[in-house]
């Protein structure tokens, strides 16, 4: 490809609206044009690296055995009904009515597409197992669609769905989903995590988030700095602290505390630190009254105390409850506690003694609360949402909060899907079973952004050699010079025949523009061939990740390109 | 591929809601299956046909140096406002409210969003001229999809838009499409016709449609038994018939003819024939009074008038007219029009004479109209519709009207878009101008229909190999029999090293299955291996176009099976 017969027009500005690096790069370098909020235009450089992401995609997914389909982006809302997404979803779904009142809906997702596909073909136990996948535009009504490509309105996904016998079964499929969604992204060149994600609490079965990492990601995750653990934020549970030694305990004293309800001024009142002090936060799960006591400066994790009740609902106290019960907002406490509250502390109590918490009357708090003396805990739970610098779970070591961009995500869907839309087979037995399900996505336009994020610098974008637009650039440094341009060209002609994707810079512009433009987007190698060089009978390199220079005797041009080429990320 | 793992249910029996065959048969052979009204899904045979397609169009377009960019679907609805085709396509156009109440639509076709693209680029003369093209599905909402993929609401379309600097250019541009798309539609191996259609009163420019022949279509066209002449059904010319030969005429009478204001009562009253009779049609053309002049057994092509007086609006009189001018409906001729009246006749009245037509009396009719005794004509023109039988302007030989399904459609757009758009470039004498463009679609998901409906017959499928899903099946006749599954899965092997896209058909079902699928799903080739024909050292082969069967010794049955490949259509 010749860059003056390109459609690639670089920008030389910083885009108002970009807030992200892959965002602001992505539109300077000509990879994408925005049409709406959410809602981008291709162009050609952008369409050769999504390309390239769809071709690894496709390919792991074949060889996986998975086979591809093309489903609609135009559906009929009914069976989104049935299944209850359409109310789920809410206003994420891109709602329409057609000319004769039947209301439709652009796909987020197509479980509610391709299980009645597979269902109506009335297979038996024979045809299983069955990975049927596509890659097409998905629609989400974001709410503030940001970050480019990071949070879009109308993006591309691949997604896979497994229809299995049995339970069995749908772990085996969803295994080699799982290895297939590892050779995808390792070979996109993404630096990322596999975190086995919270199950949530609707009964959902395992999935695991493949998680690329981006500072700007919005997408947390815990890791050990040694290594050896990761977690979902929701789910990541802190070695327990050691116990507080035993010895003499302060008395129990009541403090007059007035206008202070917050551990924050409760803290300035007094002047100990939040982690001195017990948060006890009142709950309903199903009726019945459950405080929750946590170090003052940390936090209830909500989805884990869920995840304790399940299936029961849990919710947080509100005025109402308080009143009814007695209990007096802001400044609760543990001491005398009725029976039939159930009192559950973190594991980072027990590391506590003598602590200020409130005093079940308004304006007041106690100093000195020691269990079991002053209080009971009925049991001792992983409760508090992770924080930096806790421990971790399995060595001790420091954990850190990752942040990161979810590419991929695979789900364990059990018959979540085909049990509502009476998706069945027929068994051996003859009978009728809903199928196993599992369902398996890739964000194809989110890798583009999210390697964008990984491989960057001042400079631009630069690309991993797997994703990049061209390989590499053929820059003509002096167009004057006819055996500048000869040379070049005779370059550029030899890296094609080699199988290189080559791209040669000929347009009628200034030397810094195709050396500001090479380095905006990304190739991996660049070849300049200019007058200075010729004279002395050679050419410059550079190698984009590392910015790399070097020089090669006109007759190694080629060669030394590859073998540059060869070592790019 | 494996049979025994392809997700490809055929059918047994023919699908209620299939009208024609292209629909019923790409629903048997397991090519497509509804979701909604006009909207489907790929099954992966499918795919595989219409990703041959794609790629057919994409490597002429590359050829063309158009280049491949990727639009939104959902589009902000505001630029459709600005160039009026928000109305224009009224029900047509697929509408939603995204959650914020901004209006957006599905595209249907995207002039509005490729020239906005362009023209932010603040382009100039030296980067034009320009060729984006795209592959991806489009939207309309028609009130009766029917006939499968061929009348759809979501179907896969390659839209190209070509941006030049003048109309020279945007000829040229023109002219270039046009070749690559006759290569398009010859590799896919459509039987076809190109014809320049009716440009349209919109004042638009040169048009032509790229008709693939079928019996089905719902686009006609005329074409001369003798093939030297082909054209849009509305700007379709009959050769003129010789003028009547001068002699004795009868003298004018009137006739009492009693409620017959039609040429059907007035022939059956009268006992002529109705190409005796004179049909006078009265238009106003911007307030003229026009009478048209038609033999009694043919249509006014009222598209003819139009272009006649464009741009002043043509519209056939209303009651009201009849009243104002004093003209008695139904009982219209031509003698005694007033001066102000345009007389026109169609250069088939020349040839009659003696005619029946209106006594400008209610109830009455004349018997020997002649011009100019009784009657003047301002101007002959061609105003008939065409119809079989009709001369052909070239040869005079027999006209015919052809079916057919438009497949591509490639316009001349001079500044339609670029000017209520604002869209311009800044030309060499620095003054900004409105790009002459050009646009040109191809109907990927109907080129599939439109070539199931060239290449079927009753057992099935029979596709050309250009776009056949697979190019060979390996058909196991008895699966019981080690030696025949040995035998197949070695042809099978070798056709796939030697390059051949070959399926095995290794299901457990009876052969007789087998044997309808493979007809039913068209592979050009099909290789038998059986346990009698082993016995004989041979297989069997067929010719899937012609029925054509065939033995070759086991050792030949791969080479043989190739050639017979080489001669598939």
């Amino acid at each position: 490809m010749r860059l003056s017969q390109l459609f690639a027009p670089t920008l030389r500005e910083d885009p108002a609206e970009a807030d992200v690096a892959s965002h602001r790069l992505l539109l300077r370098a000509a990879f994408i044009r925005q049409v709406a909020a959410g809602v981008y235009t291709t162009l050609p450089l952008g369409l050769r690296t999504m390309r390239k992401i769809e071709a690894i995609v496709r390919e792991e997914m074949d060889a996986a055995g998975a086979q591809e389909i093309r489903m609609p982006i135009l559906l009929p809302a009914e069976p989104w009904k049935t299944t209850g997404r359409f109310d789920l979803y809410g206003e994420l779904l891109f709602k329409l009515v057609d000319r004769h009142g039947r209301e439709m809906i652009l796909g987020p997702t197509q479980e509610e597409v391709v299980t009645p596909l597979v269902a109506g073909e009335q297979p038996s136990y024979r045809d299983l197992p069955l990975n049927l996948y596509q890659i097409e535009w998905k629609y989400r009504d974001e709410f503030r669609p940001r970050f480019g490509l990071l949070r879009g309105r109308e993006f591309l996904m691949k997604d896979a769905y497994s229809f299995d016998r049995d339970e069995e079964g749908m772990v085996r499929s969803y295994q080699v989903m799982y290895d297939a969604y590892r050779r995808v992204f390792d070979r996109c060149g993404l630096r990322y995590v596999i975190v086995e994600a919270d199950p949530g609490q609707i009964g959902g079965g395992v999935n695991h988030e493949f998680m690329a990492r981006a500072e700007v990601g919005e997408d947390l995750f815990v890791e050990c700095e040694r290594g050896d653990y990761l977690a979902d934020t929701e789910a990541a549970r802190p070695m327990p602290p050691e116990p507080a030694a035993p010895g003499e305990r302060a008395a129990l004293e009541v403090l007059d505390t007035p206008d202070t309800p917050t551990i924050e001024g409760l803290t300035r009142l007094l002047g100990v630190p939040a982690s001195r002090t017990l948060k006890c936060i009142l709950f309903d799960a199903g009726g019945r009254t459950v405080a929750v006591l946590v170090p003052g400066d940390r936090e209830v994790a909500v989805p884990k105390l869920e995840r304790l009740f399940f299936p029961t609902p849990v919710r947080p106290f509100e005025d109402a409850d308080f009143a009814e019960r007695g209990f007096v907002k802001g400044y609760v406490g543990p001491q005398g506690m009725p029976e039939d509250v159930l009192i559950l502390a973190d594991h980072s109590v027990r590391a506590g003694a003598d602590w200020v918490t409130g005093a079940n009357e308004p304006d007041r708090h106690v100093r000195g609360a020691n269990t079991p003396r002053d209080f009971r805990v009925d049991r001792y739970e992983d409760l508090v949402e992770i924080r930096e610098g806790d421990r971790c779970p399995r060595c001790g070591g420091t954990l850190r909060i990752g942040r990161s961009i979810v590419v991929g995500h695979i789900y364990q869907l059990h018959t979540k899907y085909s049990e509502p839309l009476k998706a069945t087979f027929i068994d051996e037995d003859g009978i009728a079973k809903p199928f196993q399900m599992g369902c398996y996505g890739i964000g194809i336009s989110r890798i583009m952004a999210a390697a964008a994020e990984q491989y960057h610098d001042e400079a631009g974008l630069a690309w991993p050699r797997a994703l990049a637009p061209f390989e590499i650039v053929v820059l003509i440094a002096n167009r004057d010079d006819e055996r500048v341009v000869t040379e070049a060209e005779r370059i550029y002609r030899e890296l094609l025949d080699r199988g290189a994707e080559a791209v040669i810079d000929d347009r009628a512009v200034a030397a810094g523009v195709k050396f500001t433009d090479a380095d905006l987007i990304g190739y991996p190698v660049q070849v300049v061939v200019g007058r200075r060089g010729l004279e002395a009978g050679e050419v410059d390199l550079k190698l984009r990740a590392t910015g790399e220079r070097s020089r090669a005797p006109l007759p190694d041009a080629v060669s030394v390109a590859l073998d540059l080429l060869s070592r790019a990320p």
